[in-house]
């Protein structure tokens, strides 16, 4: 049972004891192959579903381009309707060998897995909702799902706690950003004005986002002489900017690895002084033989 | 009294004593309710006015898109001038409970507060003043206030010494970033010229800057090979020297949270002098031996 | 023959034993010529290749501006011929003066060296290939050997060693950047729509990709008020992830870096072995007592 | 003499035995103002120099603007003239005062100030000379000196050891980057054609470099499928790589930083443990008084 409740955990549904793991028949076979990754066969389920997915999101992206839609358009249906058709059985099995359907049905996954194919029957009766089928994309955050199962553990695990340990300071800079951004975005309103394409504040901000980001698409830029100084001052401002989030993220990691790898050097038993290498045979301070040392 | 100061401080108004806090009677609630967060009527004030603040401040830039102005035009004069009588109070009623009314209005936060309805009425006024409305951007300025009051301030006062540990070098590195941009955009205006875009040297030195800083709007791009070929060094230059401000802020940041790690760990048991360093036998302070110091 | 060897790997090449150095003769010294670097003649050798290499391609650029296409056409042909000879009788001297012809012609630099010159003669026959003669650009790829041989073995070595150690988790990034980018591109795809430039979520994908890694080159702009939201959350949440591969790369530069200037500091006196901690008394390897240990 | 020669490297000049400081006289007065900033009149002469030349250049900036050299070009020629005349009576006084003027001539500082009025008497003879007088911008390089004799000097000593140190790493990374926007430029060129806008290769080089450093002007942009496909693969490229020099002078930087305050730390003289903090009374490891330790 704990063994179940770990492997759901790492797959990201809701776990065993909330959605009800089936006691035994083909419904427990059925819920270990779909929702456990333990087995070889959980693990070959795993790889086809996340197949489909990329197929089924490439017929998406390729019937989107009008050019191959007006030449395959045709097999594009008929792939479309294959893929509707897996994502919904999967969906049913899904519902049928779970105790709980209601607790799937309910659960992040259980919202994505259904809108992997609603959208389809939806454009069957209303054509003009076709552009729902979109949606389907988000079938792909199940990628996260195949990440965690495998060999990036500890990166994605490293990267989670230096982005937290980050969070909190990148928050209180956002807020400052925002501000500066309003403010910034106000100015240029007033200066440039609607004439010169700061048609109205939303959209100076819009701009004034663009520029501290030092994106600069171009659509809108200032034309008088006054708005090209405020725009100066902001890029070079938004260029010294750049480097706060760049700092707090590359420090809180650095001492993250830093604690991490002293806290594999190990300690001394005789005179305890700590920061001994991994592979020291004698304390670098006293000269007594450490625990564990090869063979002088 | 010391009291009242430290949360004016905190509050970025001038201190109570130079504000003039009242003895007693109603003027004393209601200053401590304006000025001061301590207690709970002053906290949920400062909240209500910070609400406020983003209500008028979404009707200012509803009002600047020209499609919702149409619609709803009454409407949003409507509420413009509720705000600007709710800050017309706020503004008397704060003058009113300070002791001396001309240091609260002289004070930076007086002449924001003031100039958060002023323009309504000038725009009554001289209509084509209108647009200084938009000045009440600058009430959100009190955002600082408010992440001052809470939880955020550990994280505030050490980006704020990280900034102020970087801002000599990167003074001095602005300087030559200037210094750069002026000789560029004088090459660049001899090199291109008026009829490829680049009009006059301050245009010229509006694009280095945009260059430079990686923005890149296209406004102005030029057209010569000899220009492509100085705009290419430019732009390597500039993805050098964005490494700079980075390197600057992300080493005192490193430096200064290492520091204040460090400075946690360990204390003297018997002078109480902080900041003993992990593998201190004695105090450095008082000499006195330290917990789990090693055998001598 | 170690030698030889290790001298073959420097160059990039297949090692000796698999190209099959000659035993002797004229065969002998061209292949130290043209396959080491250890001789005099080998290294003038390769500078006279770089030169040329770099000379071919001025050609094959200049060439490809219209303006001297018209003016010098002819002796860019002339040139070009020139060039081509030069190359092939460098390959078929590589080709004689190696054991296992096949293997040299096979192996990764040798398919380069005949794609240099090759695309000449099949724009001879079919004059609609001439753009082929751009492939020579990969001839540059030797840069990478030219450098391997010289002064910066040191920077190149620790730059792989940090891009290596960052390989993993920038990978994991990538990963989750490509999905934020697939999600991204479908949402504007549905929120602008064709009419507005999106014209397929390929092109949306193009677009955000564009717009996180804040290059924005504005040939695609949000247009709808919602469009321009969602590019700002995108364009702001670019630049915070802008930091993440650069904290990846910083932090495990200067843990390397650390970790190998720790590592040249001392040397045990009795065992030879390096990288003592600069504060030991006694070797961490053999226990013998280190040169300036303090008293015990 | 030793102190004349540190003054007059500190100004950037040839040092004064190069240059011949006179003995005595009047000679001696005037050298010690123009070429040293040890006494109140040199230091008052950098100043009013420093003065001059940021009005001329205002000047030069205000007359390439087409709206004012219409309305005050007549007042712009004489101030013009009056700054041609300052700098040439300038020009005239040092080479007067140092006895080899020859190397004053021709040494950096002395060309630039050549330049600084050159250009106008050139303008007189061949008007159609008059963009010349931008070169004048080029005196700005004397920022550079003010900025040497005064409070900056620690900082600019750090920055400019640090940049030195990743001179190296950074000039090959910069080949790499060469290496990956040529190759791009080329495929790019083969790719997209002239018909798209990348009409040479030179032409495609520069796009690719605009790209790579996330400038992205957007005057050139792919249109084809295959084209969108490789800069999106170049922008990420473009992105992480962005990483490596801030990463290597982060480094470099908080290396440097972290050694220079370990050097400022103090020695037990009984124990010898390094690494004592600057206020420490006694040593960390055996709780021996230190040197210079206040009154306990």
């Amino acid at each position: 049972m704990a063994q179940a409740k770990r492997s759901a955990v790492r797959r990201n549904y809701p776990s065993a004891d909330t959605l009800g793991r089936p006691e035994g028949g083909w419904r427990l076979s059925l819920y270990r192959i779909m929702f456990e990754a333990d087995c070889e066969a959980g693990r070959r389920f795993d790889q086809a579903v996340f197949v489909v997915i990329l197929a089924s999101l490439a017929v998406v992206m390729a019937d989107s381009v009008e050019f191959l839609a007006q030449r395959y358009g045709r097999v594009f249906t008929y792939l479309e309707w294959t893929f509707t058709i897996i994502f919904t059985v999967e969906y049913v099995l899904r519902l049928l060998c779970v105790r709980n359907p209601w607790r799937y049905a309910l659960s992040f996954y259980g919202v994505v897995d259904l809108l992997a194919f609603l959208p389809s029957y939806a454009a069957l009766l209303l054509p003009n909702l076709t552009f729902l089928i979109g949606i389907r994309v988000l079938r792909l955050l199940r990628i996260f799902r195949v990440f965690k199962l495998r060999v990036f553990a500890d990166e994605y695990a490293m990267l989670g706690r230096a982005l937290r340990a980050s969070a909190r300071k990148t928050m209180v800079f956002l807020s400052v950003v925002l501000l500066i951004v309003l403010v910034m975005g106000t100015v240029m309103y007033v200066v440039e004005g609607p004439e010169n394409g700061f048609t109205s504040i939303p959209t100076s901000v819009y701009w004034a986002i663009s520029t501290i980001a030092t994106v600069g698409f171009g659509d809108i830029t200032p034309h008088t002489p006054l708005g090209r100084f405020v725009a100066s001052v902001m890029m070079l401002l938004g260029w010294g900017i750049l480097a706060v989030p760049t700092g707090i993220f590359t420090m809180e990691m650095t001492l993250a690895e830093t604690a991490r790898r002293r806290g594999q050097m190990r300690t001394c038993q005789v005179c305890m002084t700590p920061g001994q290498d991994q592979d020291a045979n004698y304390c670098k301070h006293c000269g007594a033989r450490m625990e564990g040392a090869q063979a002088g």
